[in-house]
C-alpha cells in the first residue's frame, strides 16, 4: 500500500495521471495498478473498470446510459433497490418497481410478466440488499433478460468485498461498487461495464477513464480502494481474507441475532433467506429504532435505524416499507473488518437493556 | 489540518457524516469545518457550498440544472471555456459559443447581441482561462445578464486560490472550483450556488449535501480541500499566503517568460491582457510542443502542451485554436506553491537548449 502511495506522489503532491511528464506517469501507474486490484476482486478485466466518486454515481451513470437506447421504455427495479437506482430510474424515464417478499427478494414471476408486456430499456437487480442483506436472484434475472437482449445493471455495493463476485460469469451489463463499503476510503466507487456495451458518460468534458468519465481522478482514493481490494485477496492461513472476514462476520452477526431475538418480539428480517453475513436488520416492536440507536451510541456502539442511506433527515425507509417491515421500529447492525468479539458482547449487553428501558418507560413510541 | 483528520476519523477509519452516531457526528463536523474554510476563501456563506468530486462535476451540474428552465433556449459559453462546460452545453441543449480575441477574452459585444436575439437558459463565463491564464470580464457578463434575469455560471477552477474571488459580490448564480488546482487533494471540487437559486442535483439517490448532491462524501478529500483553503488565508508577514504565493508566482512566470521569449520567435499568449500569475502559455513556432514537453521532462521539468485537460490522447487544444494560436506549437508552464527559484532557473537553462536542438534537427515538425 505504502509503495503505491509513494509511486503516485512526488515530494510536491499527487501528479495528474492524464499528463505525459514523470509525475503524471507515476500517478497513472498507481491508478492502473489499483484498477487491476479492483478488477481482480471483481472477476473482471481491468479495462472494464471505470472509477467513479461513489456507487451512487456509478448507478446513476448506468441508468442514464441505458435509458436513451429505448426512449419511454420501462426502467425496471425492485422496490428495495438503493435510492440511487430508484431515483435515477424515475428521472430517466418510465420507472416500474417490482414487488418483493418479506425478506426483500424481488418477484421473478412479476419480472417475467413485465418482460412479456413491453421490452424495458434496463432491468436493475442489486446483488444484496443494503438494509437487510438479502441476496437477490441476479443469475435468474440475467437469464430472463439476456434472451430478450435487455441490459441488466447490478448494484453490488452492499455485497462487494463480503461475498465472491464473478463479474464475467454473472453476465450483467453494468455493475456498481463502492470503496468504503469494503474498508477502503469514502468518495471512490467503480462502474464495471461488460465488453461490447457502450457507456455514455454521465460526467463530460475530458477523456479521463478512457473517455468514459470526465474529471480529475481521485488518485489517493483510487489507490486506497485498490489497496483494500488487495488486502481482501491476501491469504490468512488457508483462505482469503475476504472468506476469513465473511466467516468472522457470520459468527458476529449470529451472536448479534441471538442476543437480540432473546428479547421478546425482536425478529431478524429475512431470517431464513440467503443473506450476506455482515448485515442484520432487527425489528423491535413497540420501540423506535432511533431511540435504540441513541441508547447504543451512548454505550459506544454505532448502529443504524430507518433508511440506510438518507443523511441528515430521519425519514422512514421505503426499502423496509416495501417488505412490509415497520421502518420506525427497525435497527440495522453491520459488522466489519474492525469489529471485535468485545464489540459484539457490548451489543449483547446493551441491546436488551435499551429495549427494556424504553418499553418500561412506554416512551419508545409516540 | 491534523486535528481535522483526527476529528473525522476513528481508530477504525472514517465515519459516515450522514449518521447520527458518534463516528458520524465527528465526520460531519469535519466536513462542515471544511465547508466553512472553502466558503471563507470564496467569500460565500458556507450553506452555499456543495462539495462535488471535481470542478468538472460541478460545471456539469450547473449546466444540467439551468438548462431545463428554458427548454431549447441557448446555452452560451465562450469558445475557450473548459470542455466540462462546453461538452455539457452541447449535451444539454442548444449550445452557442462566443468568439474570443487573441488573448482568449470573450466578445462582450457579441454576447450583448445574442442576449438581444433570444433569452438563453444560461451564460457561462470562466473566471480565468485554464490554458493561457487570461482573466475574463465576469462582472461585465453578470451586468449584461442580470438585468435580463439570465443565470450565469462561472468556472473558477483556474483562478480559485490564485486570485481573490468574492462570490457574493460577483453576482453569479453558480461557481465551480477544484481542490487540486490550489494544492489540495485531487478528486474534490465544489459548486457554489447563489442564495435563492435552486440546484437540481446531477447525482441523485440520497440527501447528502442538503439533498443537492447524492453519494457518500469524500470525507478525507473534503478535509484536505478545507485545509488547503485555510493555508491560503493564513498570514505570511503582512499578507495572506494567497497574496504571497501570487506574488511569488508572478516573479517566477516573469522569469519564465523572459527566458522563453529570448529564444527567437517565442511569444507569450495574451502578453498584455490581465492574467492570473501562475500560468504562462508560450508559442514556439516551428517546434512541436510535445517535443519540448518530453525534452523538459528529461530535465526534470513538468510542463504541458496542447490541450490542458484531455488525458491520454494528445489532441490539439480547441481553446488555443479558438484564439488563433497553433496548439501543436504551444507549451503551458504553470507554477505552484512548491515551485522554487531553482526550478525556474532549470527551465531557463533547459528551454532554449531544447528549442534550438529541435530547430537544428529540423525534426520538430512533421
Amino acid at each position: 500500500m505504502v509503495e503505491w502511495l509513494d509511486a503516485a506522489t512526488t515530494p510536491d503532491g499527487v501528479g495528474d495521471p492524464g499528463r505525459v511528464h514523470e509525475e503524471g506517469r507515476r500517478a497513472r501507474m498507481a491508478v492502473e495498478a489499483a484498477r487491476e486490484s479492483v478488477a481482480f476482486l471483481l472477476g473482471a478485466d481491468a479495462s472494464r473498470v471505470v472509477f467513479t466518486s461513489s456507487a451512487t454515481e456509478a448507478a446513476n451513470a448506468a441508468v442514464y446510459s441505458a435509458a436513451p437506447a429505448r426512449p419511454g421504455a420501462p426502467l425496471i427495479s425492485a422496490a428495495v433497490e438503493h435510492s440511487s437506482v430508484r431515483e435515477a430510474c424515475r428521472r430517466a424515464g418510465a420507472s416500474r418497481e417490482l414487488a418483493v417478499d418479506q425478506s426483500g427478494r424481488l418477484d421473478l414471476d412479476q419480472l417475467a410478466g413485465w418482460l412479456g408486456d413491453e421490452r424495458p430499456a434496463l432491468v436493475n437487480c442489486q446483488f444484496a440488499n443494503h438494509e437487510v442483506g438479502t441476496l437477490q436472484p441476479v443469475a435468474e434475472v440475467v437469464g430472463l433478460c439476456s434472451e430478450l437482449g435487455v441490459p441488466v445493471h447490478c448494484d453490488a455495493a452492499a455485497a462487494f468485498g463480503h461475498v465472491r463476485i464473478a463479474f464475467d460469469a454473472l453476465g450483467v451489463d453494468f455493475l456498481s461498487v463502492s470503496s468504503h463499503k469494503l474498508g477502503g476510503p469514502p468518495g471512490v466507487g467503480a462502474l464495471v461495464v461488460r465488453r461490447g456495451v457502450r457507456l455514455s458518460p454521465l460526467l463530460v468534458g475530458g477523456s479521463e477513464e478512457r473517455a468514459r468519465r470526465a474529471g480529475a481522478e481521485n488518485v489517493p482514493g483510487i489507490v486506497g480502494f485498490g489497496a483494500a481490494c488487495d488486502a481482501l485477496v491476501t491469504k490468512i492461513g488457508e483462505v482469503s481474507r475476504l472468506k476469513a472476514e465473511a466467516a468472522s462476520a457470520a459468527g458476529h452477526t449470529s451472536l448479534v441475532a441471538s442476543a437480540a431475538t432473546s428479547v421478546g418480539g425482536v425478529q431478524v428480517v429475512g431470517q431464513d433467506t440467503p443473506r450476506v453475513a455482515h448485515i442484520v436488520c432487527l425489528t423491535v416492536p413497540d420501540v423506535k429504532g432511533e431511540a435504540i440507536l441513541l441508547a447504543l451510541d451512548r454505550a459506544g456502539i454505532a448502529v443504524h435505524s430507518g433508511s440506510a442511506c438518507s443523511s441528515e433527515v430521519l425519514e422512514p425507509s421505503p426499502v423496509l416499507a416495501a417488505m412490509g417491515v415497520d421502518p420506525d421500529s427497525s435497527v440495522r447492525v453491520s459488522v466489519g473488518w474492525s469489529t471485535t468479539s468485545e464489540d459484539v458482547s457490548a451489543f449483547a449487553d446493551a441491546f436488551p437493556v435499551a429495549v427494556s428501558a424504553f418499553r418500561d418507560l412506554g416512551s419508545g413510541r409516540d
